[in-house]
């Protein structure tokens, strides 16, 4: 079978990629083609990288043309940038998706027997508050950032371009993706995995909450799980609802803080520097906090069953294990 | 103050029209321009009337440059020929709304006062089933039309550009217009007004659902009230949800016609024939039933308090006044 990663060189597509190219996909070996505007210096072996930018035109009916069974769309700009830099944001975040379900339509509408699996990376940047105690599978999106709104504007359409038959689409909500190996980025919810990575490392975080701040997580390891899951369930099971909160773990930076102890000791816990950040608190109050995602977890989604667990994940499959 | 209608020349865009002209809007005489593909052949008197497409590309543009401190957007093809027409559907009720946006953001940019008040009228096709009894203020939005899927994208888009502080805009999710006057049109929702219509012209009229069927009506009265409502109210009580459900009336179709049986007797209840049409039985099952639009009502949006008020108003606005 053949898989296409849009967003291929990120550090959730590497993992994907490295999880299809060595275990296949349900039990099939799949021939991996990555899109990203920029990839690590050291390629997977087996594995077709292109290097461009799916917002310039013409890209997605390239990439369309090659007719691929399944299409991860993981290719997006992040929340802060996609506030900072409004036109970039729409242009990045919302057009291309527009023109890829547009080029697998008419691919099939050439051969009506191609009709491709479409796994969409959205976030539960969808949702704004106020939010219930916990966000059931009924809640409204209301998104309060420009990044939430383009990804319910591309769930939407997925699921109407699915609904009519020209695609197999399914949208997963990631929860907040911790901990992420390698160096910060500047995403505002960093320093959540900033504050276990860090230490970990023996070098000193910054804490810019309070720690009565809550978040919901789950690990690298899971986003794959996720996305090869939602590569291969049936999705007739959806219904007309092909967008999912999917499980994670919700903890406040205090008990993260508490897990890091558990599996660490002490002195990572003193490399952690509160350093109140207003700007970050603000952007962090309107974020959900906590889910009940009964349907993903009946339709087989898993995610860790603790922060701790976590943690452990990362010193698996990133502290402790060889570079790539 | 400089108002523009698009899809001014539909039946509820002549209603507010006429409205605007009449009684202006919150106490100040509004100058009047309606823009749609078609009007009745006679124009409201000192009315501009602008006739093309919004699709048509550089149409948005050239309305935003006439920077109106109102936009009423109506502008849609009905729901059964955006599912009968999949790309028409999303060329005339998407693809227009976010060339508006950009070429409102565009006049905004070159003069940071201007921020028009923009009334876009969303649909409660932007819910799908299963329902509760009462759909609520924080229900999601899962559309299983094209329609709906535009109307929610539209909704999306304009709260993030008014969260910019772009535009002040505000959707609202208009129940089903009954009775609408007039000659019957293709909507699979046709038969609610029909049956009343048709009925009180001493004409047959066919019912092809079962009399259980509930549904959610609001006059054509209560939408010019809605629509004013919405282009005067304080956009700051929205807090980040610009779209809303409104107030309107549930009723079986029963009701509907005991409703009709008390305002104008026997006779015309027998001009109802019961013709069963499995297609249209089909599509009604998915609609929204029942509402319960706490936010709406608390933001002064008011609707009729039964269905034979709804008739009254029929009888009083257009089958017993005078032509326009």
């Amino acid at each position: 079978m053949r898989a296409l990663v849009l967003g291929g060189g990120g550090m959730v597509g590497q993992k994907l990629a490295l999880h299809l190219s060595v275990h296949g996909l349900g039990g099939e070996p799949v021939e991996l083609t990555l899109h990203d505007i920029a990839f690590p210096p050291q390629p997977l072996p087996g594995v077709n990288q292109i290097v461009g930018s799916i917002a310039d035109a013409g890209t997605a009916a390239r990439l369309a043309r090659t007719r691929p069974d399944v299409i991860f769309h993981l290719a997006s700009i992040v929340s802060g940038e996609a506030e900072a830099n409004f036109s970039k944001g729409w242009a990045v975040n919302m057009h291309p998706t527009w023109a890829l379900l547009e080029a697998l339509r008419a691919e099939h509408e050439a051969d009506p027997d191609y009709c491709p699996r479409l796994v969409f990376t959205s976030s539960i940047a969808v949702f704004g508050g106020p939010y219930p105690d916990k966000i059931s599978d009924t809640f409204l999106q209301a998104p309060q950032t420009s990044y939430g709104a383009q990804k319910l504007i591309c769930e939407t359409m997925i699921s109407d371009f699915s609904r009519k038959g020209y695609i197999d689409g399914i949208s997963i909500r990631l929860p907040t993706i911790c901990v992420r190996p390698g160096a910060p980025n500047a995403a505002a919810s960093g320093f959540f995995s900033g504050i276990i990575r860090e230490p970990l490392n023996g070098q000193e975080a910054i804490l810019p909450v309070a720690d009565t701040v809550r978040h919901w997580h789950a690990s690298p390891r899971s986003a794959t799980g996720f996305l090869t899951h939602a590569a291969t369930l049936d999705t007739e099971t959806l219904g007309g609802r092909r967008a999912l909160n999917l499980p994670g773990i919700s903890c406040t930076v205090a008990e993260q803080i508490e897990a890091l102890r558990e599996v660490a000791g002490n002195d990572p816990v003193k490399l952690i520097k509160r350093q109140p950040d207003p700007v970050i608190e603000k952007i962090v109050e309107g974020w959900p906090r906590d889910f009940a995602p009964e349907r993903a977890k009946a339709l087989g989604f898993k995610a860790e069953s603790s922060f701790k667990e976590i943690i452990e994940v990362y010193l698996e499959d990133d502290l402790n294990a060889p570079g790539p």
